[in-house]
């Protein structure tokens, strides 16, 4: 079965892989399916989000203050916010000016690449990665150079690849920290390491930090613009993981550029030309978020970390019993863990993708297929 | 002065041009501006939306039911709130799969213009129009042909040239009815006409009715929808001008087709295809939709028409006072206004941008000039 119908419509993408594998569940099975296919942790009670958030939408629908159009970029006191918040783990302070909130982390990445993309110009991008971010590079057009991820180094970036591969076409490089689909947590070491390549050959970092602060390991999370004074960082992020709200929408795209070479490419200004003709977030959720970010409390966040850890224990612990599944690195942060197929082991199975076919059609389990995030013979377990 | 200044950087955006027009304020002058730049009339204390949809959004988030991604389109509850909203005025029922959740009616547009756009193709668009549809059209490299709406009968299409500007590579036709800029609301019978052109033609029509029902004169407002057997219609539309909200950012597209030609195109395919990597309205409003759509009572309808009645008696009255400016047309719906300037009765003014530019400078009033809608010699007056 399974090996013929894959032949013919293997599909690529996180969606169509999770509806091919909804669609070869075994009706005769009538045990609940159950899915690890998304990332989305709100439908979880577990997961609801703090009232702070909830009572701020209230608050400021009530206002009837916020039922007008956003000026390009998003409503000041919400940009002064996400400011303030990002700047708290800094040692320079963001302006509002710096930041233009997003339809969620995605538009933010998708406007950064149409921003940056140019005739003849390529981007270097992590394997595995997110496959949305390729697509916005597809899009516009912009050659993709996929540099890998070394599941034996807590997947760090492979830097002496990074040098061979890039040329004065380079425009940027992208990381994803807390990593998906890796779940790792670079040290601050390595994001160093990462600012001084960057550097060196003249490209912007874009940092999609969509899961900022969401680390239950050893390694403390390090945003990337820390490094912004030794090359300019482009951080992507939003409120919709730490605050389990992706609902909600709102992102943010940020230029971290205390030396101003962004500001010289005119990144700015082309940002905010692009913006003008984009969809932009409900003021009515912009005028929410100072209340969001300036009065969650520790709880709340603690709440979640202790949540994702557990079910990391059990999950590791389960992992490590099955004899065909090798987990390269504990994950650390975000919702995922990344572990590799030892296909010598499996009969009948030729790669992760009928292996993920196998588990819905006789267990009634989705799991994501390693190949849609980049990584044959992987599987990207998800923590909820 | 003016001349100069005007044939080195004239603007041509709405933006760019109420921009142009502020910088150009005389400081000397100690009376408040007067904008009437923009046509959002939420920041008037008179035009508040309804609690019915203050409450539907304080509802949708304390239910904690909105907070995760959604689907591909909108949730079910929502589309099919506007398939039935959208079907009280027709003869046949929308589906809810008829229907697609947008970032306002800019996305819908937006996203009805990619989906028909084809290398070689041309659309024809009103003039005057509503320039975010032309910046579409020009990103998406279909070629646009304007015709003419004519001020002395009512700002009609000038359904003969467009048969005589059309051919095979013409792919739709946008009506914007109530009209932006035009104020005009388009009889059954022009409908109508409309309608059995485009079928000749095989074209689709694309209706933006964001300004739907919202009509204060003789003419009812009807939906192009209701000729759909006729010819397939695209329907662009929102909540924010009806219900003073633009600022949430909820809007739709919907295909109206009950003869399944867009069907047979696969038109449904590639806006959902399309839709997967664009971004999304909020969950958490679309969660609200249901609730605003059926429970807001008339009398919130008709307090907005009572005041945009009364306030474009006024504006008509003293507008008629004036000898230079000259009236083709009392607006009918939407909040504009389109007046002639007779400019051989104007001084040392050269064209609407000069006209406009000295009452900046001279009377602190703000007022769009006819050629950022396409309209040379005319102001777009607003009527908030």
């Amino acid at each position: 079965m399974g090996t013929n119908v894959l032949k013919t419509e293997t599909p690529t993408s996180i969606d169509d892989a999770v509806y091919f594998l909804k669609e070869n569940l075994n009706e005769g099975d009538h045990r609940p399916s159950i899915s690890f296919g998304f990332g989305d942790p709100s439908c979880f009670e577990c997961f609801r989000t703090t009232p702070v958030a909830e009572e701020a939408i209230v608050e400021a629908v009530r206002s009837a203050k916020f039922n007008s159009y956003a000026p390009t970029g998003g409503i000041l006191p919400a940009r002064r916010a996400v400011a303030d918040y990002l700047s708290r783990d800094l040692p320079y302070r963001l302006s509002p000016d710096d930041v233009y909130l997003t339809l969620g982390c995605n538009q933010a990445a998708e406007i950064t690449i149409e921003v940056l993309a140019r005739p003849g110009a390529n981007i270097l991008l992590p394997r595995p990665g997110y496959p949305d971010i390729e697509a916005y590079a597809i899009f516009n057009k912009l050659e993709i150079r996929q540099f890998d991820l070394l599941p034996e180094r807590g997947w760090e970036v492979d830097l002496d690849t990074i040098e061979a591969m890039s040329d004065e076409s380079t425009v940027a490089m992208v990381i994803i920290n807390p990593g998906n689909p890796s779940g790792s947590v670079y040290t601050y070491n390595h994001l160093n390491k990462i600012a001084e390549t960057a550097r060196k050959l003249g490209i912007v970092v874009i940092a999609d930090e969509v899961y900022g602060h969401l680390v239950y390991g050893s390694n403390p999370f390090v945003p990337m613009s820390l490094f912004a004074t030794i090359v300019p960082v482009i951080t992507l992020g939003s409120v919709s993981k730490r605050w389990m709200i992706p609902g909600w929408g709102l992102g943010w795209l940020v230029t971290c550029d205390p030396s101003g070479l962004l500001r010289k490419d005119e990144i700015a200004e082309s940002i905010n030309k692009l913006l003008v003709y984009s969809p932009f977030p409900p003021t009515l959720i912009q005028g929410a978020i100072p209340q969001i970010l300036e009065k969650t409390t520790q709880d709340f966040f603690s709440k979640t970390i202790n949540i994702l850890r557990k079910n990391l224990e059990i999950c590791y612990d389960k992992l490590k019993e099955i004899p065909c599944i090798m987990i390269p690195q504990k994950p650390e942060g975000a919702f995922f863990a990344m572990v590799e197929l030892n296909l010598l082991l499996l009969e009948d199975i030729e790669d992760d993708m009928e292996f993920c076919l196998k588990l819905a059609k006789e267990e009634s389990l989705i799991i994501l297929p390693g190949v849609t995030v980049g990584l044959k013979n992987y599987i990207n377990y998800i923590l909820l």
